[in-house]
């Protein structure tokens, strides 16, 4: 579906059900407010699923991958190949997002959106743009053409998910470089300074985060990304797995489920979702706070709490993975706490 | 079992299993140090557990309840019955924690250690040691006899527990007035002002915060209780919840199992534990930080970092079962997980 039609579709929350919701919670035989931020997060949930007993027993987590040009700046201490490498144990089970999405009883699907090489094509999505993006600081990482289609390529995902009876998506990523590409997404978006932004994506040096973001800086100035274009910036200084990530959002939005974004590759995609759709992040739920030092300003900007807070910094959607328990313990708050008056509870004097 | 021959055997964490569970995490294909802080909670876990593969399929919360004579002073905007309505509530399955443990699919168990009623046999576990604490405010809250039984309880309840199956423990609460003795305890044993400490527990208001605190100190400065003697404090300020659960983590400690503790009377418990034996604080996990302001204090004094920081300030081991997912995760991440050579990925340059 196209970006547009897909954005004239997003509802805001039902109003009606969040006040349900609300209702409900505000009387749950507890010391007001002793819930802390887990009843916002029952009341979203509700409000989204327009149910007070919300649900979701299939959970499905998107990992988008693709190569960066801007590797070839000696942007990451690991090489470009790692990406298919990290692809490989994805898809035997052996890395971090799959065992904690095995153990949130997820789902794990792994998207080739735009790695530099051919991937064979059993156990994986393939949905390949292109073969990585171009070096942005030379030209434009893709064409507005391509970054049309990544984020269109992140709807018809969505699609495809809830037409396998998905009831709430998480957003993954896996592109050695693609902290560089978002780091750059962000701060145009947001007209922060790249140098106050920057961090040390897989682990660089402190002189390898400030030629970083000199890098960025010089490539922005040079390409001069449109802020008011989220689209332009995504086509300039993004990445494909960006725009997928940011379809995926607009396209959970759409279809009125919930997705759990992780860290900062996923929040630069939110960031596109957000500038191209406010509405969307209704459906937003922020799983973590990534260590990286820049995730919190993106959180921040976007109006975002993370529910954890772990010092995590590995992507692939581990963050949103280790939230969705917390989801359900929401659920089952909605599902079987009992207010003042059905317990026969004294409320407080 | 004594207190004394409960700490005789404590033993410190196993270093040639830390040694070895840290070794394989720090080979994991991952950038160093992305996984934030979940290596150390896999590493004491395998450590725990011997192995380097932990798991704990059955896990047990006990919720331990009684009252406090200090109520009679308006220290809470609930009233002493409510205690005996939310363990009604716990049996009913409509509280918090059975929302939550049922989640994380722990076991739920009601303690009535010095509850002041008679309670319903069906589905408690009692070990009634009197009929709520005596009001500090005028003499000491219990006798040292009662003391030492209330901590022996709970070392003889994780006995039973793990004579059950159990393989993992969490601690819980339940007793209007207890942030009071809980922030009594605190102050004492750590030296600090308990106007500094004291928070509105269930909800009082400023001017309630300060005349609470007010009260401990003048209390404090009647029975002078000896910081040196955990077993006076808890005597003299304490509550029987608040020495059960020192026992529970006692205990746990004595059968190598891991205990996750839950908000600010929990830590209470931990306080009066780790004055006895520090070095049973290897077998504590704190599950979060509470909004209650001391709690932040006491697990500073504990030097323990929290896995969650939701605003909860429920009690009730509302916390520690939200936290029992994460413990699940890191067990999956050690079974799972490879290393960059078993996944063969090229490690950083």
């Amino acid at each position: 579906m196209s970006i547009k039609e897909t954005i004239e579709s997003i509802d805001v929350l039902d109003s009606k059900w969040q006040e349900r919701a609300r209702e409900r919670l505000d009387r749950f035989a507890v010391p007001k407010g002793s819930l802390g931020r887990l009843p916002a997060l029952g009341q979203q949930l509700a409000a989204i699923q327009k149910t007070l007993k919300p649900s979701f027993p299939q959970k499905d987590i998107l990992v988008i991958a693709a190569d960066h040009g801007i590797c070839a700046e000696g942007v990451s201490c690991f090489e470009t190949k790692v990406t298919v490498e990290m692809i490989a144990n994805f898809l035997r089970g052996g890395a971090g997002i799959n065992a904690f999405a095995a153990n949130a009883n997820a789902n794990v699907h792994i998207v080739d959106i735009g790695v530099a090489a051919d991937l064979p094509r059993q156990g994986l999505i393939s949905r390949k743009i292109n073969y990585g993006t171009k070096n942005f600081r030379n030209e434009p990482a893709m064409s507005r053409k391509e970054a049309i289609q990544s984020i269109e390529t992140g709807i018809d995902l969505v699609c495809d998910m809830v037409n396998g009876g998905t009831q709430l998506i998480a957003t993954g990523d896996m592109g050695i470089g693609n902290t560089t590409a978002s780091t750059a997404v962000y701060t145009v978006l947001s007209g922060d300074d790249p140098l106050h932004a920057v961090g040390p994506g897989t682990g660089i040096d402190d002189e390898g985060v400030r030629r970083k973001g000199i890098l960025i800086a010089d490539s922005i100035a040079k390409h001069r990304p449109n802020p008011e274009d989220p689209i332009d910036v995504l086509a300039k200084v993004g990445g494909f797995e960006i725009g997928g990530i940011a379809g995926l959002i607009l396209g959970a939005a759409q279809c009125q489920i919930p997705v759990i974004i992780d860290g900062f590759i996923s929040s630069a995609g939110a960031m596109v979702a957000y500038a191209l759709c406010p509405q969307c992040l209704d459906y937003v739920v922020a799983g973590h706070r990534s260590h990286e030092q820049g995730h919190q300003k993106m959180l921040t900007y976007l109006g975002l709490v993370p529910l954890l807070s772990l010092d995590l910094r590995l992507g692939e959607g581990t963050g949103a993975a280790l939230a969705m328990p917390l989801i359900d313990a929401a659920c089952h708050m909605m599902d079987s706490m009992l207010t003042f008056e059905e317990a026969a509870v004294t409320p407080a004097v």
